[in-house]
C-alpha cells in the first residue's frame, strides 16, 4: 500500500512538471488517415491524371484496387501523362512489376516521365508536384480526402475548382464504429460536387436511402471472373458439403457469427456429421466448433476455387454492407444453395432463386437456413436441385463496365 | 534460416496433432456478448418485472443505465415481484446500496424476496430460475438478446409468447464496424413483435428511416436536468471560453476529429491566443494542440458544470449518432454559440437557433465555424448574443416521462 501511494505521488508530480507519463494511455488527438498531402506547385501543359491509391503491393492488392486500375487504364488514352499516387505503403518491385509503362518517381524528384508511380506514405512534411492540368481520381475515403485537398489547393492557387472523380466500391463509413473516421469518410461524399462512380446499383441506391444522391454519376455492375467460366455443373449429384466464405480479418464478412450459426445447426442436427463444413477464403487451420469441425482449405487457387463451386451443395457467406460481395454470387451461378444476408436494400434472393436471404442475420437464422438447405439436399438425395440461371447479368461480359468507361470519357471531356 | 525453418516444421507438426499453438493468432469464433442466459424451470404466481441490464456499477452507471432504471421503479407499482438480472458485472456493495429496497440474490438461489438483484455476469453453465409469470425489460442490445432468447424459452415451454419491453437509447449497431456485432445488435430490433420505447422522437425517426418502424412504441423527449435549473445568464457579457465536450473513451464523440479541428482553426487564426479552450467530460489532462493548449478540467460537478455554461461563449460537442446527446442541448439552453454536427435525421439547429449543426464534420468545416462564431463574439465585444429560449420542450419538466410512463403502463394491461 505504501508503495503504490509512493507511486502515485511522484506520478502526481510528474505529471506537474509536465513530464509525460508513461502510464497513462495516450489519447488520440488527430485522425491518421488525414496526414496532410503537401503539394507544391510546378507548371505543365497537358492535363494529368492521378489515381490516389493505398497501396499496390501484393498484400493490399485485392479486387478494389485492381478495379481501380482498371478503371484508371481504361482512361489512359485521354491523357498522355498520368501518375498512381500511393498513400499507405511504399510500393515494392514486384509491385511495380505489374506496370511496366510506369517508372518509380519520388515525390521531391521533378521528374517528365509521362507515366510515374509515386509512393508518398512517408510525407510529413514533404510535398509532391502538381499544376493547374493535374486532375485527381480516388477510391477508398482517405484517397479521396487527399484528392479533395488537392483541388482545393489548385482553387487557392487561382484555378477553376475542377471534380474529384470518386469511384465509390462501399458505403467506407461503415467501415467504422460511429466516430472521427466515420465521420470524415462521410464528409468525402460531396455529392454535389464530385463524380460518382459506383462499384454497383445496390450501394448507388443505399447511398440514396442514406440521402446521398450524386447529381453526375456512373454504375458499373458485377461480372463473374473469366477464369472461372463457362459455368457448369460436374454431374448429377452434389458433394455433401458447406462451403463457408471464412475470412477472419474482414468484420463485414462476420466469422464469429458464421461459427455461431454453423455451431448452433450442428448441437441440434445429428445429419452435421455426415456433412463436410469447409472453409476457403483465407481460413488456414481448422476450427474446432463443438460438434464438428470447419476445415480451413485457406485461399483457393481459381482452378480448385471453380472445381467446388461445382461440386458442393450449400454455401454460406455473409456481407454486412449493401455491396453484394463475389461469393455469394458466385456460388449461387454455379448452382449451389447459397446463404447470405439481407442488408438494408440488398437482397441477392431477388437475383437467384437459390439464394436464401436472410432479413435477421442471427445464429439461429442461419442455423434455421441451414436445417431447411439440409433437408432439401437429403430429401432430394443429392440429386441437383437448381438450374444454372445462363442469361443472368451476373454471367455477362465486360458490357457494363465498358459502357461506364463511354459515360465517364464524355463526362471528363465536358467537366475535366 | 535452418532454425526458422525448424521452427516453422515444428509448428506444422504440432498442429497436425491437434496442438494449440500459442504463436498464432487467435481466430474468433463466438460473439461474446451472446454467452447463453441460461433459464431453469420454476413455478410462480404473480408477475414478475425483469430489467436486464448491463451493470450498475458506478464506473458504468451513466445516463442510460440511470434512465432505464426510472423507467423500471415508474413501473414497479404493477409488478408486487421484480428483479434486476446484471450481465456484464457483478454488482459491488456501493452499487448496492443505491438500492435499499432490493437485496442481492444469487442465481443459484431459489429466493422468494420480492425485490431482487442478481449477477448474472459469470453464467457460463449456469442458470437462472424463471418461469410463466417472467416479463422482460431490456435496453443494450445483448441485454435484449438475453430478455428475447428468455422469452423463446418460455415458449418452448408452452406458454403464449411476450413482448420484450425494449428501451432503445441510441442505433447500436453504430457502434461497431459492420461486423458479427453490428449484425446480431440489428437482429434484436423485432419491429413487429416488441415494444419500443425510444429515448427521444429523432431517433425513433431515424429507425423508421432504416426501414425499422416498431408497431407498438412510445417516445420519451430529453429535458434538462433538475440541477442545472433555473437556466439564466451570468451576466451581460460573456467569457473568451471555448467549451469542448472531450471525452476520449466514446468514439461517437470523435475527440481526435474535434482536435483536427481545434488545431485547422488555431493555425489560421491568431485570436487563438486570447481565447481559453477548456475540455469538460472526462478529458483529466491538456493536451497540445500545437497553436495552443486543450486544458482538460475533468468531470465536473454540476454546479461547476452550469456556471461554465453560464459564462462561456462557445460550445462545441459532436456526436456522431441520431441521438441528440445531453451537452449540446445544455450548451444551447444555456445560450451558448454551439457547434455540433448534423446526423441523418438530426439537425439540433431546428431546436435552438444558436447551435450550428454542421452537415459535413470535415476538420475544415469545424474551424470555418469557430471562426465563424469567434467573429461574431469579437464584433459584439462579448456582450450577450442569444436569448435564453425559456419556452423551448428542453427547458421543460418531466411530463413526456410520465406521459410516456401511462402509455407503456396501458400496453402492459393489455399485452404483458
Amino acid at each position: 500500500m505504501k508503495l503504490l501511494r509512493l507511486l502515485k505521488s511522484g506520478l502526481a508530480l510528474a505529471r506537474e512538471r509536465g513530464v509525460s507519463v508513461v502510464l497513462e494511455p495516450q489519447i488520440a488527438t488527430s485522425v491518421p488517415e488525414i496526414t496532410p498531402f503537401g503539394l507544391r506547385a510546378r507548371q505543365c501543359s497537358s492535363p494529368r491524371l492521378n489515381l490516389v491509391l493505398p497501396s499496390i503491393n501484393p498484400e493490399h492488392y485485392f479486387g478494389g484496387a485492381d478495379t481501380a486500375v482498371k478503371l484508371y487504364r481504361a482512361l489512359l488514352d485521354r491523357f498522355p501523362r498520368s501518375r498512381i499516387v500511393l498513400l499507405d505503403s511504399h510500393p515494392r518491385s514486384e509491385a511495380l512489376a505489374r506496370f511496366p509503362d510506369h517508372v518509380a518517381v519520388d515525390s521531391d524528384e521533378e521528374s517528365d516521365a509521362p507515366r510515374q508511380i509515386v509512393g508518398f506514405s512517408n510525407r510529413y512534411g514533404r510535398t509532391l508536384p502538381a499544376g493547374a492540368a493535374d486532375r485527381w481520381m480516388a477510391t477508398a475515403w482517405w484517397t479521396a480526402f487527399a484528392a479533395q485537398s488537392a483541388t482545393a489547393w489548385q482553387q487557392s492557387l487561382g484555378e477553376t475548382p475542377r471534380p474529384v472523380l470518386y469511384f465509390i466500391q462501399d458505403f467506407e463509413p461503415g467501415f467504422y464504429p460511429w466516430s472521427s473516421q466515420s465521420a470524415v469518410a462521410s464528409s468525402t461524399y460531396r455529392a454535389d460536387f464530385d463524380f460518382g462512380v459506383f462499384n454497383t446499383g445496390l450501394l448507388r441506391d443505399y447511398f440514396a436511402g442514406q440521402g446521398i444522391t450524386y447529381a453526375r454519376q456512373v454504375v458499373i455492375e458485377p461480372t463473374l471472373n473469366a477464369s472461372l467460366r463457362p459455368v457448369e455443373q460436374a454431374g448429377e449429384q452434389r458433394e455433401r458439403v458447406i462451403l463457408v466464405y471464412a475470412r477472419p480479418s474482414v468484420p463485414r464478412n462476420a466469422l464469429p457469427l458464421i461459427c455461431e450459426g454453423l455451431r448452433a445447426w450442428g448441437w441440434s442436427d445429428a445429419r452435421c456429421k455426415h456433412w463436410d463444413v469447409l472453409g476457403i477464403g483465407e481460413l488456414d487451420r481448422d476450427l474446432d466448433l463443438g460438434p464438428f469441425v470447419l476445415r480451413g482449405l485457406g485461399k483457393l487457387s481459381l482452378a480448385d476455387y471453380r472445381s467446388r463451386l461445382q461440386r458442393s451443395a450449400i454455401g454460406l457467406s455473409l456481407m454486412l454492407s449493401p455491396h453484394p460481395s463475389y461469393p455469394p454470387l458466385e456460388m449461387a451461378a454455379f448452382g449451389m444453395s447459397t446463404i447470405s444476408n439481407a442488408f438494408a436494400n440488398k437482397d441477392l434472393a431477388c437475383w437467384f432463386d437459390n439464394v436464401v436471404s436472410l432479413r435477421s442475420a442471427s445464429p439461429a437464422a442461419i442455423a434455421d437456413a441451414l436445417r431447411g438447405e439440409v433437408d432439401r439436399w437429403e430429401f432430394a438425395q443429392m440429386a441437383q436441385r437448381w438450374r444454372i440461371p445462363g442469361d443472368h447479368a451476373f454471367l455477362g461480359d465486360d458490357r457494363s463496365f465498358d459502357a461506364a468507361v463511354t459515360q465517364i470519357k464524355g463526362w471528363a471531356a465536358q467537366h475535366w
